[in-house]
Formats: structure tokens, sequence, C-alpha cells
């Protein structure tokens, strides 16, 4: 059987401008909208591929910048890239590292790239985007990104535009560096809340011609509001025929938020962090499980889930392996969490399948936010009383 | 489907005593002779229930000590008992915490039972026979323990000979306590080092009858070769038609000893232990995967072993996980060490079976001692060259 190169298919848009599409690529195929877990250092955290696959996962994205230090690209290289090393079938993304060198503290920017310090031995490593390219060539994701300067919130105008200019750049040199055919370099558009700037980025990305487009720079504090401002703005701008990115976001909300606007994939590592902390996604809001309330519950996280975890212990068990610090207890939360996200981009599927999306979507909030409203009703009510 | 009641069935026995049964128990059979993996507080560190039933576990062992502190047994008992509270459908022994109090700084141990701080709250907690028999049955377990006096090693003629009188009172009040037949209760000897005292014990136990005898007091600092000592002596004073258990053990080494001298049962936390710390089983002898010399090895841990990990992953990708401090290190490991010592049971187990265990057993030290022996030959070379 050969194997498939990258395609994306638009099936379907709901009334509101919500897509149905279908992504093709060399380890399979991806239903959009998706949420894509994060397994940074080419392991999930607390979970095995094969529990990753059970939650319904159908792509996973890895990140350059870890896996260049450690263990290094060229080694996942010999070893048959990062499918076999990590024992993923299915389709692989991996981030340039641009979202990770920005944040280290004492990096140095210049056209040429970032440079900074290694985090073991404190010897200067620079990242550029022909590094970047190549770790990705490397390591053998079938979905590959830029390498972008991502800039903090806040900014000034005159830096976003200049870190544009520089992503602008290294997006053309990214191009050049980019050997493998059977990987697909999206390119990231960058340009912070400025709408000239993100018109600007966006329209360079296109005359590059890339298989897919992602929005860089959120997910960095700028708050949902502002993150739908810039979504508002950029996705009518991005073609149709290509897949829309959103990256590192995000809560539930924020996937609904965004799909609503016409994005197709979206990453996080909200639901493996989140649940080694014991903070658990339901259909009727977030739980802590560690919780007093949680020491004696019968029913299972969620009885609208059936994850391994729902199907089989109850909030009671889940809270005991935490008070016991037993290592099961963030295995078991995170195939809950990760089932969870899995889960709403799939009921997402279907309400654009069936043009409901907004409907889907108000009634999913009402359910998820139910909690909060009481919480809120009854402090409202006790300030009256007071 | 009524539920077995619990049977031992002693199939053969090779020509050098080493014994071929089988166990029946309420939640299944158990073929010995057998290791069983210690998931202490009700759950396999690193590993889910689904993963230890694909090492091939027939069964489980659990700590009332442990359970008792937290979450409770009468809690466990609401939720219908260890086996639902933990999803493992097959059988479970409880250990009576005998075993963990004597460890304890500052118990007091007199005639009633062991008093000690709460490791939480450092309120004192009574343990007595009646006390772990209530807690044992509220758990559930198929196979029950009766609360003993384990005592240190070294110790005095004089302190095991009261300690073994204690024992027996013990044993006695914990058959009159238990009060579920659907599980069944296990004796277990004292004695320490000494001839006289462990066949008194074990006299005293068989005139109160249990389904199944265990040997304490091993695995304390005493020593491979006091262990075979006690063997040698206690395993012929046992009735042929109960099954034999030796607590805590052990190494592959002890495991073999064991069932030479007619041992049906063995547990341990070793295999979880070490894998958590990197140190992993293999029929060529124990390996740490944190070496640099595993940063690239193309080898599943052992080439001879058909776990998920060795059918998924090279040492390279473990020595990874360990370095970039990924959970997944642990269950990785977890799963390959449980399932070294299951499969070696299995091996013990056909090799009665052919009248061959001696042999097997030869075959089995020679090649996993290699290692060792070739350092040491390099080391008396070294020095003669020196």
């Amino acid at each position: 059987m050969s194997k498939q190169s990258f395609q994306f298919q638009l099936l379907g848009t709901d009334k509101c401008g919500a897509r149905l599409g279908k992504i093709t690529t060399p380890h399979g195929n991806i239903e959009t909208p998706i949420f894509m877990p994060v397994g940074t250092a080419a392991a999930m955290k607390a979970m095995t591929m094969e529990q990753l696959k059970s939650t319904g996962a159908q792509i996973v994205l890895s990140n350059a910048y870890h896996l260049n230090i450690q263990p290094g690209s060229e080694l996942v290289a010999r070893y048959g890239g990062l499918h076999k090393f990590m024992a993923w079938n299915g389709p692989i993304l991996t981030d340039s590292g641009g979202f990770q060198v920005f944040s280290l503290p004492g990096r140095k920017v210049d056209d040429q790239g970032v440079t900074f310090r290694h985090t073991k031995n404190s010897k200067p490593v620079q990242l550029t985007p022909e590094v970047s390219i190549q770790v990705q060539n490397e390591l053998g994701a079938d979905i590959i990104m830029a390498f972008d300067e991502c800039v903090e919130y806040p900014t000034t105008y005159q830096y976003a535009k200049e870190a544009l200019a520089r992503t602008m750049q290294w997006a053309k040199r990214c191009k050049s560096a980019h050997k493998r055919s059977d990987q697909a370099l999206f390119g990231i558009s960058q340009g912070a809340l400025f709408d000239d700037l993100r018109a600007e980025g966006i329209k360079g990305l296109i005359d590059l011609d890339f298989p897919g487009y992602a929005l860089g720079g959120l997910s960095v504090g700028e708050g949902i509001d502002n993150m739908k401002k810039v979504l508002d703005f950029s996705a009518p701008l991005l073609p149709d025929n290509k897949p829309r990115y959103v990256m590192g976001i995000g809560l539930p909300e924020d996937i609904l938020e965004a799909v609503e606007r016409g994005i197709d994939m979206m990453d996080c590592v909200i639901p493996t962090k989140y649940a080694r902390s014991g903070a658990l996604f339901t259909s009727v809001g977030k739980i802590r499980i560690t919780n007093r309330e949680f020491r004696n519950d019968k029913f299972p996280v969620d009885t609208s889930c059936d994850c391994y975890t729902c199907n089989n212990f109850t909030r009671a068990y889940l809270n005991h392996l935490f008070t016991a610090n037993e290592i099961l207890g963030a295995t078991l939360t995170s195939i809950h969490n990760v089932q969870f996200f899995l889960n709403l981009t799939k009921r997402i599927r279907k309400s654009i399948k069936n043009n409901q999306f907004q409907t889907f979507k108000k009634d999913f909030l009402e359910l998820y936010h139910r909690k909060d409203r009481k919480k809120t009703k009854g402090k409202s009510k006790k300030k009256q009383n007071g």
C-alpha cells in the first residue's frame, strides 16, 4: 500500500461558518474540527499510546524544541522517526520550537534565529528556521510547523511589526530548508492583536502557498475576547481549501469559539496537565477530584462519558488514588480528560454535519457552566441576605 | 453462575520436590507456583489493572494496613469490596498488616495487638487480630492472612519464642473473628531462624486447620542462605494438600529456591519498585536502563520477552523517557518487570510438568548470571595483571 500524501477536503460548512473537513496524511486520516493531544517529549504524560488510541485520538503533537535537546532528532531519525520511536502509527504534528523558545529567560533574537542556554548544560544553543526544519525533517511527523517569532502579550506595535517581518523571512527560509515531500509544512501567522499586521502576515503566507495555515501568537495571556477578535478578523482571510489551525488552545469554551470562527485544528496540554493536578472536565463543568466531597462519591467522573476510567472507576476511587499519591491517579484522570476533549470535537463534528453547531454550542455551554451559575446565584443571595 | 469456593489441588510434584498445583477461588483459578504482584493501596503502582492483566497476572495482592488508613475498609466495603473498587475481577489476596506494623517506629506490641501512631494525624491506632480480620472481611479479598507478629532480624531466641506464642494466640483469635466463608484465611508461621520454634508454630497452625499456610518472618534481611535453611526445614512439615506461601520474596533466584523447596505462592514489590528506578530484569540479568550505554540501543529490554513494552519500544526510548522524567517510563518498565516475573513462574510450571525443574533452574540462572560472571572474571584478570 503506497502512503497517502497530505490533502485537505472541506466537507461542509455550518450556517455559522463552522467547517467540517478531512485531512489525509501518510499515517491516516483526521476528521476536523479536531483537538490534538500533546505528547511533548515523544510521550503522552502518564499515558501509553495504546491508552491514547482508546480515547479516540486521531493525531498527536510533539515538540521539536524538546526533542532536539533530548534525545536529539538525529537519534530519533536513526530509530526510524517519531512514529516508530514512540510507537504511534497515526498522524503526528511537530511544533517548530518557536513558541517554546519565546518564553526562555535570557533568549536573544536576531534575524538569524534565537539563541538561548541549554536547560541542562547551560551551553548556548541557536535555533534557526533551518535548524528547526532539519530537526522536524529528522523527526518525520506528518505535519511540521514553520519556525516563527511568537511575541509576548502585551507587546508594542513596533515590536510586533519587527517580529512579523522576521517571521515572514523565516517562513521563506523554512520553505527552502524543507526537504521531505511526505511532510506537510504549515505556515504560522503572527501580528499580535494588530489587524493590519495579521492581514499582512496572512497575505505573505498565502503568497508562499503552504498546505495549511496556523494562527500563532495566541494563548499567551491575551484572554478569550482578544482571541475571538483575532479569529474574527483573521479566519476569513485564510483560503477555504486549506486547514486552519489555532495553536495552543485551549479550554472547551475556547475550542467552541474557534470552531465557530471556522478553525479546523487545535492543540493544548490542558487535558493532561489539569488531570495530573486532579482537575477533571465533565459535561456539567470542571471538578477537583481531590476535594473532600468526592471521598465518598459512587458516580464515575462523568456519567455521560464512556472512557476506560468512567467505565470502571468511581470518583471515590480516584480521590483515593490522589490521596494515596498513586501514579495510577494521573493515568486514569489523563485518559478521562483527553477523551473528554476528543468527545467534544466528535460532537462538534456531528453538530456541523447537522447544521446545528450553534445550538450544540449553546446547549453544551449551558450545561457546562450550570454549576458556576448556581454558585453565583448562591453568592448573590447571600449578599442580599447579609 | 454460582461462585467457586476455595480449593487447592496438587497436580504433580517434580522429582526435586517442586510442586505444580491449582487454586480455585470465587474470582477464578490460579496456577501454582505463582508470583503475585503487589498493589498495596488498591492500585498497581504506575499500571492499570488492564495492563496488569496483559502481563498474565493471575492474582494481585493488596494490604489491609494501608487500606485501613486510606481510604478505610468500611468505605471499600460500601463500594462493593476491593474487586469492584479497583476494577480487578480476578483473585485478590490481602496481607494482614502484621509485616507492615512490625517496622513502624515507636510501635508497642502486647498480647492484645500492636499500637502505633497514624502516619498522617499521629493519633494512636491499635491493630489487633480482630481488627485486621474485620478490615480484611470488609475488603473482601479471596485469600486473607492471619495477623502475626513478624520479628526483626536478627532476634534473640527468647523474643522469637514470645512472638511465636503471641502469633499462635492471634491465629486462633483470627480464626474466631473471621466471618466470611467465601474468603480463605491462611495461617502464618513465625519462629525466626529457630527450627524448634518453626516446628512448634507449624504444628500449632496445622492443629487449627487453615486452608493454606504461609511462612512469614522472611525477607527481613536474613539473606538467601538463611531463607533456604528455613524452607528446607519448614516446607516438609506442611501438609501436601494445602497451598504454601512464602511472603515477601523476592528476586528471581529467591523464587527458584523457594519453588525447589515445594513453595506454591510468592509475592513482592520488587518488579514495580525496581522498575520505577529503572532497574529492569532480563533473561541475561538485570540492567539499569538509565545507564549511558542504553542511550543508543536499538534492542528491546529483553529480546525473549513478549510484553507490551518489549513488543513496541527500544531501550533507547526507555532511556529517553527516564532522562526526560516522563511518567510513561515507570509504566512501561513496570509492565515489563511484572511480566518478566510472571513469565518466570509460567516457565517454572512448565518445567515441573516435564519433571525438569532443576534443569530449568540451572539453565535459567546460568544465563541470568552470565554478565556477573563476566564482570568477576574481568576483575580477577585485572588483579592478576596489577
